[in-house]
């Protein structure tokens, strides 16, 4: 019976799950509006109190000098790099190989701005300050994504980030930090938001990775740049008469979540290392340095799925929703811890883990 | 008194307005919202019930195999014209001098696609065949918009879409309909959405005109143009994780007045002709086509202000909140009739116009 319905649906009919804020339903949305006024005018193609209150408020939290909304970081980040490129005339930048552009956007920023891209760093490992130097060709951006989602959300030393962020400047390379989770990394460096993006000469932000809005991001950097950004955010088709469904979401979101970071991350590192306790069952990283981590579990899909639905129907704590095969032929599943962790009885946890530590074998 | 007021300002004191369907406030999507559940799940990047089904509507409207919802027109049309020049190896294209893409998109389709742009017809005037048969470079694709905004709103007759259409077919050439007011023009033509765009290889229609949604468009074509549309459209940055919030809002507002496009025709042509009984005051066109116009008035702007101003204190029926400089160093502005037109007392219309023919020397 437990066998005859896939993991996702399985993992669908779960009371409790380990990972994120909640179900991304229309509730998000009414949440987001009910205590906002029906009066309350649009903004219009970028302009109006709306968007603009809310690009100052995270100007201000980036420690920038200005800030736009876009309606996705795929766009707002391609125009990150166009505008360094178009103002040192070098079609090239540097990120990570397994970064957002590369292998989630179509190669968006090969196909409409005809920018190429020297792949800096391993695959599973994190650039260094020596990828940096050794780069042989000339670049107009390095972007940066902390952490670095698809190994699991890892970290350099802060000490790392500021030593490439001394040699670009001196070396006339724009650096910029896909801030995805910038949020998420606070608690573990210590810093603020601006004390981070002080290191960068441009910052995206997102507004549904760990705050879970309905989508959006932020832009920021001098108003010299973000002007530009005004300007392709257009040429885009991203510069819509009404944003304000993800900007007033992006906003209630923040306020709701922002001091919630701590939580995450703390309740990341606890999670982790009970997944860590079970045999076959290993952690990337180890320990987390943000709310999130993947799961790598070296067993068969059939192993794994049928302890997992087992798991799920026996204690209704749902761990994830799908298995990865990883390079090793073995599966993997990502973690990022939201509001839903806490609300998990203690009891009904610790008997989800018993049951993976002890049916995986 | 009223002088020191601007004629916006004037504008938005006046408890009626001849054109729109209203203010452009938080509560037009609280509207589009109220009865949604909130337990529905949201669209997932371009997947899930709530897209997929107003895909299909909106394909069966438009009589096209397939559609495809975009964030945006600037980004639907850009990546449509992209799609039948990847298709020929030619990357030029026909539309006409004030076309959306020409004037308004920060030459998108130029910086972004690299496209090649031939402007066919008189600024003036609409596109006809004769244009088209003398074209003297191969073009991939010509783009006809329906009604033509910038001059008023203006249609050619159906056979001459017709005579272009066959001459298209034979002749290698796709035909992209902008279809920004494609409801607004059905009245007019006497036809059905589907036969205007069986005369067109691709369709874009948008949320915001008429049916005054929020924001939004859709792009319609055979399913494999409308695969690529996908594709282009992570590219651009528009495959949100969530685009229901203008996907609940334009099947809303769809539903609700597209059946009321004749009743904003026939209330254009009798607003016109109120327009045309003033001195001074010539509507373009004189006779409108679709629910909209341009009232051109060859005055000095103060003096035109003054009169407006003195309607908008004595009447409260607001004409229009701007006035454009044209060529003619006259000035002009836009009226799109929509549900606002019907509730203003007729003795306040009667007022407000007499005070226009008698004040306006």
């Amino acid at each position: 019976m437990i066998e005859s319905i896939s993991l996702i649906e399985a993992y669908k009919q779960t009371q409790y799950q380990i990972a994120g804020n909640g179900k991304r339903n229309i509730q998000v949305l009414k949440d987001a509006f009910e205590k906002i006024e029906g009066e309350q005018e649009s903004d219009i193609y970028g302009n109006g109190e709306v968007i603009e209150a809310f690009q100052v408020k995270m100007a201000t939290y980036l420690g920038k000098e200005s800030a736009v909304f876009f309606p996705s970081g795929t766009m707002a980040q391609q125009i990150a790099l166009r505008i360094w490129c178009d103002e040192k005339e070098v079609k090239k930048v540097a990120y990570h190989p397994l970064s957002h552009l590369e292998i989630h956007e179509e190669d968006g920023l090969k196909e409409l701005h005809h920018i190429d891209t020297v792949l800096l760093g391993e695959e599973t490992g994190l650039i260094g300050l020596e990828d940096v130097l050794n780069l042989d060709q000339e670049i107009a951006c390095l972007l940066l994504e902390l952490p670095q989602r698809e190994i699991g959300g890892q970290l350099p030393d802060y000490k790392m980030i500021v030593e490439i962020s001394e040699y670009c400047k001196a070396n006339g390379i724009r650096l910029h930090l896909d801030g995805a989770r910038l949020f998420e990394i606070l608690p573990y460096y210590q810093k603020s938001a601006a004390e981070v993006c002080g290191l960068f000469d441009s910052v995206y932000i997102s507004f549904y990775k760990g705050l879970s809005g309905l989508a959006g991001a932020i832009l920021a950097g001098n108003k010299e740049f973000t002007q530009q950004s005004k300007v392709w955010k257009r040429r885009h088709g991203g510069d819509l008469i009404s944003l304000y469904p993800y900007i007033i979401s992006a906003n209630y979101y923040f306020d709701k979540r922002i001091s919630k970071m701590d939580q995450y991350y703390e309740s990341a590192k606890e999670l982790a290392a009970l997944f860590n306790s079970c045999p076959f069952i290993q952690t990337k990283p180890v320990v987390p340095v943000s709310n999130m981590f993947h799961v790598h579990i070296n067993r068969t899909k059939d192993q794994v799925e049928a302890v997992l639905k087992e798991i799920y129907n026996k204690t209704s704590v749902g761990l994830t929703s799908y298995l990865r095969e990883t390079n090793q032929s073995s599966y993997s599943f990502e973690v990022s811890v939201g509001d839903q962790y806490s609300s998990i009885p203690k009891d009904k946890l610790h008997d989800a883990f018993q049951l993976l530590q002890v049916n995986l074998q």
